[in-house]
Formats: C-alpha cells, structure tokens, sequence
C-alpha cells in the first residue's frame, strides 16, 4: 500500500503530500474499492461488488468492472471517464488518464477486453478496444484509438491536430 | 419498459440479470428519468424538467436536454460524459457508448444539434455536431468527429492511433 | 459576476434565464467554487482549497486544480471531464466544453501546462498538453490533440471521421 502512494507522489508532479493523495485522489479511492470488490466478485458476492463499483463511478467517475485483473500500482490520473471492461488484464505500474478506456469491440465474446502490460501509460481519452495486446513500457498518446497489438516499448499516437485558418 | 431491459441484456455481454440492469446501470436510469422530464418539458414546467435532468448528470454522469427527442430502447453504456443537445433526434434502438455526444458547432441557431436514425451505434468519445443527419444502421467509431451527414449503413471512424516508435 | 452571467446566456442557445444558469450550469458553480479556493490557495491553505475543489470534481464532474490562474468569465459548457492543471493559464472570455484538457506531457517540469489567450474556444474532448501558448481568439476543435503553440486567430482540428464502408 505504501509503496503505491509513494509510486503515485513520484508520478504526480501535482502532489503534495501523503495526506492529501489519501483525501483528495479520485484513482486512489477507485483502486482501493476495486480491490475489496473484485475479492468478493471471485467468492460469488457479484452484485455485492458490483454495488460497490457503482457507487465508486457515482462519486468519483471511474468505472472499473469488479471482474477485470489489475496488477500492483495502477495509478489513474484525474480519472473521470475511465472505464475498465470485465475481461481487461492490466500489468504492474500502470498509469491511466481520465477518459482512457480498456473496452470492447462488441465482435468478440469471453474474451473480449485488452490485455496491457507493465508500465504502460495510456493517455487522456485514449480508446483502448478488443481483445489485443500492449506490450510493456508501451505508451498511448491522448485521444488515439487502437484497436490492434501494440509491441513492448512502442509509443502510439493519434493525429495531432493541424491549422486550418490563420486570421 | 421490459422490451427495454431485455435489448440491455443482449446488447451487453457484461449483463447478468435484470435485477443487476435496474439496480446498477447508469444509462437505464438516465433515459428512465428523461422519459419524466421530457413530460414535464413539453406541459411547460420546464425548470422542474431541467433540475431533474441537472440531478441524473450530478448522479450518473449523463447529461440529456430535456428537449431532446428520444425514440425506444436507447441504450447508453457506461455514460459518463455523454451530451445529448436540446434538439437531437433520436430514432430506435440506439445505443451510445460514454463521452458520446450529439452536440453544436456554435454556427447553426433553432435545430442545431443532429438527427440519429434507428440502430445507430454511436462509439465512446465520439463527437456528432451541427443539424445533420446520421442515417439508419451506421456505425460512429470511437472518438471520431462528424459534422457532415452519414448516410444509412455507413461505418465512420476517426483515425487509427499509429506506432511511431519501437525500442 | 453579472456580466459573466450575461456573457454565459449569450453564449449558450439552450440558456433560457438568469434563474435556470445559476441553479443548473455545472460549470457556473465550479468557476465560483475556483475563485474561493483559488483565494485560499494564495493564502496558503493549500489543503482547504484542494479539498473544495474535490468535491466540485465530486458534485460536478469538472476538476480545476486551485493553483490555476482563470481569467474573467470563463464558460465552461457540459463541463464533465474538463481537467485543468496547476500551472495552467487562461486569460478572459473563454469557452471551454466538456472533456477538454490544459493538461501536462509528463516531460516538463515546474509550467507544464498550456497558456491559453483570451476569447479561446477549446471544443470537447480536445486535450491541450505541454507549457505551449494558444494565441488569442484562436478555436481548438472537438478531440483534437494540441501539444504545440498557436498562433492568435488560428483554427486547429484533429482529424474528421471517414466514411469506410456504405451498404
């Protein structure tokens, strides 16, 4: 737990102080939920854990299914608008930003959420969809949708935006 | 109502049971109170309409216009920050996914926001803008932006996030 | 404060009372909020002002660290997943919508995020990231991804959405 927050001051060039990522994190209320929930999905308390998961999107705006496998030190920055999909496998020292999203297709079944890697980072409003890969150390940039395997150690981006009109 | 439920259930791979659909769905409730509020809009209270409508964003992250027209069985998934302008039109069978918006571009006055046939997907973070016309059965990709009309059956998608570097 | 509040009715179609935008504008009540904790952060009562803008997260869906520095009326419309950082600038007559982003790279440090000129249009979902200026009167559009100087005046888009397949 301690070195979670830690992990998080070094993240945050934002924070303060122990005291006030307790208080005042959204991602780290969300996580901490997330663990009780996902330990009474597996002993079969689902919608138990799933009213706890609905409470935690009502007050803080991360949605995070009960039943999807989150490694060590997720940090999720700002959060509002993450969704994380009952099939989505995240690794160790993973960082998310509000908006991204590990989702589906809606063309696959069981299986149908990514699978993402240690120490990846996923951008603000980026779309993560189907049953694909991120390999480690891999970064996304904002707002990019990706919907294939991305290797270890790539950065993704989407199109940055460009100037149309100049007075 | 119960048809309504029953095309949650098929449309979303995560649903269990109807219990869980009415319990813990955001975008059930949101369309449930808009169904009240768009009464009360159309018999003039509108302010009490639109204090129910500023409540259901507080709570569930779904923000609707009152005003809005809304055909059978919207469903929207996961929800937070979806934007449905004062005069969208929605057709049946719908389904949007979160950040989904039907919005303005700020140039068009009286109808100003689009008009969605039957069996539109609408993706997360999608962004549909202007009095335009998005047709039966098309398909609106993640985070892609519309401002022109989409014909019926047609798939839009943004641009695909593209892998710029490799260790 | 009256004059942002005429400003607000100007800018917004769907706006029908003085009454309506001081009771159900999301964005009017956490600008309100900002100035009080942006004065207490000055002061520094840092914790006070951070935990005023966490429930204004909380309650409205819209998180603006209290170390900004926000011009005078600035509109921030829908307003749900807006993020604005700690040294992030904006000057008068802004209008912001729900989803955009001043946010930071994580290769900066100390002013890591955008200063934004006066009467900027950032559109929804657009992400604004680095300490990068965006000139006056400039329009950034829905979704794009900003993360180099513009120029005043200047228009930027991301990519529109594609039509790939028809029936």
């Amino acid at each position: 737990m301690f070195s979670f927050l830690r992990s998080v001051k070094e993240r945050d060039p934002a924070a303060r102080s122990y005291l006030q990522i307790i208080l005042f994190y959204p991602g780290v209320k969300a996580i901490f939920w997330y663990r009780i929930a996902h330990f009474l999905y597996k002993i079969k308390l689902k919608l138990l854990a799933e009213c706890i998961m609905y409470f935690v999107r009502m007050v803080h705006g991360i949605e995070i299914h009960p039943a999807a496998n989150i490694g060590k030190r997720l940090f999720i920055d700002h959060g509002m608008g993450v969704v994380i999909g009952e099939t989505a496998v995240i690794g160790d020292d993973c960082t998310m930003y509000h908006g991204a999203t590990l989702g589906g297709t809606g063309k696959e079944h069981c299986k149908r959420h990514p699978t993402v890697g240690n120490n990846v980072m996923i951008g603000a409003g980026a779309k993560v969809l189907g049953n694909i890969s991120i390999g480690d150390n891999a970064k996304i940039g904002a707002n990019a949708v990706v919907t294939r395997d991305v290797p270890a150690g790539a950065t993704v981006v989407g199109t940055t935006g460009r100037i149309i009109i100049r007075d």
